[in-house]
Protein backbone atom coordinates (compact mmCIF):
# COMPACT_ATOMS: atom_id res chain seq x y z
CA UNK A 1 0.00 0.00 0.00
CA UNK A 2 1.49 3.27 -0.58
CA UNK A 3 1.08 6.17 1.47
CA UNK A 4 -0.71 9.40 0.79
CA UNK A 5 2.01 11.78 -0.63
CA UNK A 6 1.01 14.34 -3.27
CA UNK A 7 -1.47 16.83 -3.75
CA UNK A 8 -3.26 14.17 -5.94
CA UNK A 9 -3.82 11.95 -2.78
CA UNK A 10 -4.77 14.88 -0.35
CA UNK A 11 -7.49 15.92 -3.47
CA UNK A 12 -8.86 12.07 -2.67
CA UNK A 13 -8.72 12.33 1.04
CA UNK A 14 -10.71 15.58 1.48
CA UNK A 15 -12.89 13.97 -1.18
CA UNK A 16 -13.81 10.92 1.20
CA UNK A 17 -14.16 13.79 4.02
CA UNK A 18 -16.73 15.74 2.35
CA UNK A 19 -18.55 12.74 0.89
CA UNK A 20 -19.47 11.22 4.54
CA UNK A 21 -20.49 14.57 5.37
CA UNK A 22 -22.54 14.99 2.56
CA UNK A 23 -24.42 11.66 3.90
CA UNK A 24 -24.83 13.15 6.99
CA UNK A 25 -26.30 16.02 5.92
CA UNK A 26 -28.65 14.41 4.19
CA UNK A 27 -29.45 12.62 7.24
CA UNK A 28 -29.77 15.47 9.12
CA UNK A 29 -32.18 18.11 6.95
CA UNK A 30 -34.99 15.84 7.06
CA UNK A 31 -34.85 16.05 10.74
CA UNK A 32 -34.61 19.62 10.78
CA UNK A 33 -37.13 20.45 8.35
CA UNK A 34 -39.23 18.75 10.86
CA UNK A 35 -38.47 20.54 13.98
CA UNK A 36 -38.96 24.18 12.54
CA UNK A 37 -41.83 26.62 12.98
CA UNK A 38 -41.37 28.64 9.69
CA UNK A 39 -42.58 26.80 6.38
CA UNK A 40 -39.82 29.13 4.28
CA UNK A 41 -37.40 27.73 6.28
CA UNK A 42 -38.57 24.21 6.38
CA UNK A 43 -39.16 24.35 2.70
CA UNK A 44 -35.28 25.66 2.01
CA UNK A 45 -34.27 22.27 3.88
CA UNK A 46 -36.60 20.00 1.74
CA UNK A 47 -35.16 21.82 -1.62
CA UNK A 48 -31.45 21.38 -0.11
CA UNK A 49 -32.30 17.84 0.57
CA UNK A 50 -33.01 17.07 -3.08
CA UNK A 51 -30.01 19.25 -3.90
CA UNK A 52 -27.59 16.99 -1.32
CA UNK A 53 -28.49 13.97 -2.90
CA UNK A 54 -27.50 15.33 -6.62
CA UNK A 55 -24.08 16.16 -4.84
CA UNK A 56 -23.27 12.72 -3.84
CA UNK A 57 -24.07 11.80 -6.88
CA UNK A 58 -21.80 14.24 -8.17
CA UNK A 59 -19.03 13.09 -5.69
CA UNK A 60 -19.69 9.58 -7.35
CA UNK A 61 -18.49 10.80 -10.78
CA UNK A 62 -15.64 12.64 -9.43
CA UNK A 63 -14.22 9.15 -8.01
CA UNK A 64 -15.07 7.12 -11.00
CA UNK A 65 -13.29 10.24 -12.65
CA UNK A 66 -9.79 9.81 -10.47
CA UNK A 67 -9.98 5.76 -10.66
CA UNK A 68 -10.61 5.93 -7.13
CA UNK A 69 -13.05 3.81 -5.14
CA UNK A 70 -15.84 6.02 -3.66
CA UNK A 71 -15.11 5.75 0.52
CA UNK A 72 -16.08 7.34 3.26
CA UNK A 73 -14.02 8.99 5.76
CA UNK A 74 -15.05 9.83 9.24
CA UNK A 75 -15.34 14.02 8.96
CA UNK A 76 -14.70 15.08 12.76
CA UNK A 77 -15.60 18.62 11.66
CA UNK A 78 -19.15 18.03 10.16
CA UNK A 79 -20.04 15.47 13.25
CA UNK A 80 -19.44 18.49 15.29
CA UNK A 81 -21.53 21.20 13.42
CA UNK A 82 -24.62 18.74 13.31
CA UNK A 83 -23.83 17.75 17.15
CA UNK A 84 -24.56 21.79 17.76
CA UNK A 85 -27.63 21.74 16.29
CA UNK A 86 -29.01 18.77 17.77
CA UNK A 87 -28.15 20.69 21.37
CA UNK A 88 -30.23 24.10 19.77
CA UNK A 89 -33.01 21.82 19.17
CA UNK A 90 -32.78 20.31 22.67
CA UNK A 91 -31.73 23.82 24.38
CA UNK A 92 -34.35 25.90 22.66
CA UNK A 93 -37.11 23.33 22.15
CA UNK A 94 -40.55 24.90 21.76
CA UNK A 95 -39.06 28.37 21.94
CA UNK A 96 -38.89 31.10 19.09
CA UNK A 97 -35.00 30.82 19.18
CA UNK A 98 -35.37 27.34 17.70
CA UNK A 99 -35.82 28.58 14.19
CA UNK A 100 -32.74 31.03 14.02
CA UNK A 101 -31.19 28.65 15.81
CA UNK A 102 -31.21 25.84 13.57
CA UNK A 103 -30.94 28.40 10.64
CA UNK A 104 -27.88 29.53 11.94
CA UNK A 105 -26.44 25.81 12.35
CA UNK A 106 -27.90 24.99 8.48
CA UNK A 107 -25.19 27.92 7.33
CA UNK A 108 -22.13 26.96 9.59
CA UNK A 109 -22.91 23.70 7.36
CA UNK A 110 -23.38 25.55 3.99
CA UNK A 111 -19.70 27.20 5.07
CA UNK A 112 -18.11 23.93 5.79
CA UNK A 113 -18.73 22.98 2.54
CA UNK A 114 -18.19 25.89 0.84
CA UNK A 115 -15.22 26.04 2.16
CA UNK A 116 -13.51 22.45 1.38
CA UNK A 117 -15.61 22.44 -1.96
CA UNK A 118 -13.76 25.79 -2.82
CA UNK A 119 -10.37 24.12 -1.83
CA UNK A 120 -11.15 21.06 -4.07
CA UNK A 121 -11.84 23.17 -7.31
CA UNK A 122 -8.43 24.90 -6.99
CA UNK A 123 -6.91 21.68 -6.26
CA UNK A 124 -8.57 19.77 -9.32
CA UNK A 125 -7.66 22.90 -11.42
CA UNK A 126 -4.29 23.11 -10.25
CA UNK A 127 -3.80 19.44 -11.14
CA UNK A 128 -5.22 19.87 -14.64
CA UNK A 129 -8.85 17.70 -13.51
CA UNK A 130 -11.06 20.20 -15.75
CA UNK A 131 -13.59 17.75 -15.66
CA UNK A 132 -13.81 16.94 -11.70
CA UNK A 133 -12.87 20.70 -11.16
CA UNK A 134 -16.04 21.28 -13.30
CA UNK A 135 -18.47 19.22 -11.39
CA UNK A 136 -17.04 20.15 -8.17
CA UNK A 137 -17.65 23.85 -8.98
CA UNK A 138 -21.34 23.44 -9.87
CA UNK A 139 -21.65 22.28 -6.18
CA UNK A 140 -20.15 24.77 -4.69
CA UNK A 141 -22.05 27.15 -6.68
CA UNK A 142 -25.31 25.36 -5.08
CA UNK A 143 -23.79 25.37 -1.46
CA UNK A 144 -23.10 29.48 -1.86
CA UNK A 145 -26.98 30.19 -3.08
CA UNK A 146 -28.09 27.87 -0.24
CA UNK A 147 -25.94 30.22 2.18
CA UNK A 148 -27.33 33.22 0.27
CA UNK A 149 -31.04 31.80 0.67
CA UNK A 150 -30.89 31.20 4.18
CA UNK A 151 -29.60 34.61 4.96
CA UNK A 152 -32.36 36.45 3.27
CA UNK A 153 -34.80 34.11 5.12
CA UNK A 154 -33.05 35.03 8.32
CA UNK A 155 -32.88 38.79 7.44
CA UNK A 156 -36.32 38.76 5.96
CA UNK A 157 -38.64 36.60 8.76
CA UNK A 158 -36.94 34.43 11.17
CA UNK A 159 -34.96 36.78 13.23
CA UNK A 160 -37.75 39.30 13.63
CA UNK A 161 -40.10 36.69 14.80
CA UNK A 162 -37.72 35.69 17.39
CA UNK A 163 -36.43 39.39 18.94
CA UNK B 1 -32.19 29.76 36.94
CA UNK B 2 -34.08 30.77 33.68
CA UNK B 3 -33.96 28.26 30.96
CA UNK B 4 -32.57 29.78 28.12
CA UNK B 5 -35.84 31.12 25.40
CA UNK B 6 -35.42 33.41 23.39
CA UNK B 7 -32.84 35.58 20.93
CA UNK B 8 -31.00 37.03 23.33
CA UNK B 9 -30.15 33.85 25.06
CA UNK B 10 -29.13 32.19 21.63
CA UNK B 11 -26.90 35.38 21.22
CA UNK B 12 -25.55 34.54 24.31
CA UNK B 13 -24.87 30.74 24.30
CA UNK B 14 -23.64 31.60 20.43
CA UNK B 15 -20.96 34.17 22.28
CA UNK B 16 -20.15 31.16 24.29
CA UNK B 17 -18.99 28.38 21.73
CA UNK B 18 -16.92 31.00 19.76
CA UNK B 19 -15.44 32.44 22.81
CA UNK B 20 -14.17 28.59 23.08
CA UNK B 21 -13.13 28.38 19.42
CA UNK B 22 -10.85 31.64 19.62
CA UNK B 23 -9.22 30.36 22.07
CA UNK B 24 -8.51 26.67 20.78
CA UNK B 25 -7.69 28.62 17.23
CA UNK B 26 -5.18 30.67 19.46
CA UNK B 27 -3.27 27.49 20.87
CA UNK B 28 -3.92 25.70 17.05
CA UNK B 29 -1.84 28.75 14.87
CA UNK B 30 1.39 28.38 16.75
CA UNK B 31 2.16 24.43 16.23
CA UNK B 32 0.16 25.18 11.98
CA UNK B 33 3.19 27.78 11.77
CA UNK B 34 5.94 25.79 12.74
CA UNK B 35 4.64 22.51 10.83
CA UNK B 36 4.10 24.51 7.31
CA UNK B 37 7.76 25.06 4.84
CA UNK B 38 6.32 28.02 2.82
CA UNK B 39 7.07 31.26 4.77
CA UNK B 40 4.23 33.46 3.27
CA UNK B 41 1.95 30.72 5.25
CA UNK B 42 3.96 30.50 8.13
CA UNK B 43 3.97 34.34 8.09
CA UNK B 44 -0.20 34.44 7.50
CA UNK B 45 -0.73 32.05 10.24
CA UNK B 46 1.39 34.18 12.79
CA UNK B 47 -0.40 37.38 11.39
CA UNK B 48 -3.81 35.70 12.48
CA UNK B 49 -2.67 34.65 15.88
CA UNK B 50 -2.55 38.15 16.73
CA UNK B 51 -5.72 38.94 15.07
CA UNK B 52 -7.21 36.31 17.23
CA UNK B 53 -6.13 37.65 20.22
CA UNK B 54 -8.11 40.52 19.48
CA UNK B 55 -10.96 38.61 18.83
CA UNK B 56 -10.62 37.26 22.02
CA UNK B 57 -10.55 40.69 23.64
CA UNK B 58 -13.36 42.29 21.44
CA UNK B 59 -15.98 39.34 22.68
CA UNK B 60 -14.66 39.91 26.30
CA UNK B 61 -16.01 43.40 25.01
CA UNK B 62 -19.49 42.73 23.88
CA UNK B 63 -19.95 40.33 27.21
CA UNK B 64 -19.51 43.32 29.00
CA UNK B 65 -21.65 45.52 26.82
CA UNK B 66 -24.79 42.76 26.81
CA UNK B 67 -24.08 42.41 31.11
CA UNK B 68 -23.37 38.61 31.09
CA UNK B 69 -19.99 36.85 32.20
CA UNK B 70 -17.29 35.81 29.27
CA UNK B 71 -17.82 31.75 29.78
CA UNK B 72 -16.83 29.55 27.47
CA UNK B 73 -18.88 26.27 26.16
CA UNK B 74 -17.02 23.39 24.53
CA UNK B 75 -17.68 24.33 20.47
CA UNK B 76 -17.73 20.57 18.95
CA UNK B 77 -17.71 21.91 15.31
CA UNK B 78 -13.98 23.67 16.22
CA UNK B 79 -13.05 20.79 17.75
CA UNK B 80 -13.46 18.60 14.86
CA UNK B 81 -12.27 20.88 12.41
CA UNK B 82 -8.83 21.20 14.23
CA UNK B 83 -8.63 17.26 14.64
CA UNK B 84 -8.75 17.23 10.86
CA UNK B 85 -5.70 20.05 10.48
CA UNK B 86 -4.03 17.45 13.02
CA UNK B 87 -4.96 14.29 10.67
CA UNK B 88 -3.40 15.74 7.94
CA UNK B 89 -0.20 16.96 9.43
CA UNK B 90 0.19 13.40 10.35
CA UNK B 91 -0.76 12.10 7.08
CA UNK B 92 0.79 14.02 5.12
CA UNK B 93 4.34 15.06 7.10
CA UNK B 94 7.20 15.46 4.81
CA UNK B 95 5.24 16.06 2.01
CA UNK B 96 4.89 18.27 -0.61
CA UNK B 97 0.48 18.04 0.38
CA UNK B 98 1.13 19.14 3.76
CA UNK B 99 0.92 23.11 3.02
CA UNK B 100 -2.14 22.92 1.25
CA UNK B 101 -3.75 21.08 3.47
CA UNK B 102 -2.99 22.61 6.32
CA UNK B 103 -4.01 25.98 4.31
CA UNK B 104 -6.84 24.13 3.80
CA UNK B 105 -7.81 23.52 7.11
CA UNK B 106 -6.91 27.33 7.87
CA UNK B 107 -10.08 28.47 5.40
CA UNK B 108 -12.51 25.53 7.19
CA UNK B 109 -11.78 27.27 10.48
CA UNK B 110 -11.92 30.53 8.70
CA UNK B 111 -15.50 29.58 7.30
CA UNK B 112 -16.93 28.31 10.46
CA UNK B 113 -16.29 31.77 12.30
CA UNK B 114 -17.22 33.98 9.13
CA UNK B 115 -20.82 31.79 9.42
CA UNK B 116 -20.68 32.01 13.56
CA UNK B 117 -20.07 36.23 13.52
CA UNK B 118 -22.38 36.66 10.40
CA UNK B 119 -25.25 35.21 12.22
CA UNK B 120 -24.37 37.00 15.03
CA UNK B 121 -24.14 40.16 13.62
CA UNK B 122 -27.44 39.81 12.08
CA UNK B 123 -29.55 38.90 15.68
CA UNK B 124 -27.31 41.37 17.54
CA UNK B 125 -28.94 44.22 14.82
CA UNK B 126 -32.02 42.74 15.17
CA UNK B 127 -32.21 43.04 18.57
CA UNK B 128 -31.00 46.78 18.46
CA UNK B 129 -27.81 45.80 19.93
CA UNK B 130 -25.61 48.29 17.15
CA UNK B 131 -22.87 48.51 19.20
CA UNK B 132 -22.44 44.74 19.58
CA UNK B 133 -23.19 44.51 16.06
CA UNK B 134 -19.99 46.96 15.49
CA UNK B 135 -17.90 44.68 17.24
CA UNK B 136 -18.61 41.45 15.76
CA UNK B 137 -18.67 42.99 12.23
CA UNK B 138 -15.43 44.57 12.56
CA UNK B 139 -14.21 40.72 13.91
CA UNK B 140 -16.44 39.28 10.51
CA UNK B 141 -14.52 41.53 8.31
CA UNK B 142 -10.98 40.58 9.31
CA UNK B 143 -11.82 36.41 9.19
CA UNK B 144 -13.19 37.34 5.17
CA UNK B 145 -9.76 39.10 5.07
CA UNK B 146 -8.34 36.22 6.28
CA UNK B 147 -9.87 34.19 4.02
CA UNK B 148 -9.45 35.75 1.23
CA UNK B 149 -5.41 36.17 1.61
CA UNK B 150 -5.58 32.33 2.06
CA UNK B 151 -7.01 31.97 -0.97
CA UNK B 152 -4.40 33.94 -2.78
CA UNK B 153 -1.77 32.19 -1.40
CA UNK B 154 -3.08 28.61 -2.68
CA UNK B 155 -3.47 30.04 -5.57
CA UNK B 156 -0.19 31.77 -6.20
CA UNK B 157 2.33 29.50 -4.92
CA UNK B 158 1.60 27.02 -2.35
CA UNK B 159 -1.17 24.33 -4.77
CA UNK B 160 1.47 24.97 -7.77
CA UNK B 161 4.42 23.84 -5.50
CA UNK B 162 2.43 20.52 -4.73
CA UNK B 163 1.38 19.60 -8.02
Amino acid sequence: MTEPRNLRDLLYETLKDIYFAEKQILSALPKMAEAVQSRDLRQAFRTHEGQTETHIERLEEVFELIGKPAQKKTCNAILGIIEEGKEVMEQFKDTEALDPGLLAGAQAVEHYEISRYGTMVTWAKTLGLDEVAGLLATTLDEEEATDELLSELAEATVNAKAA
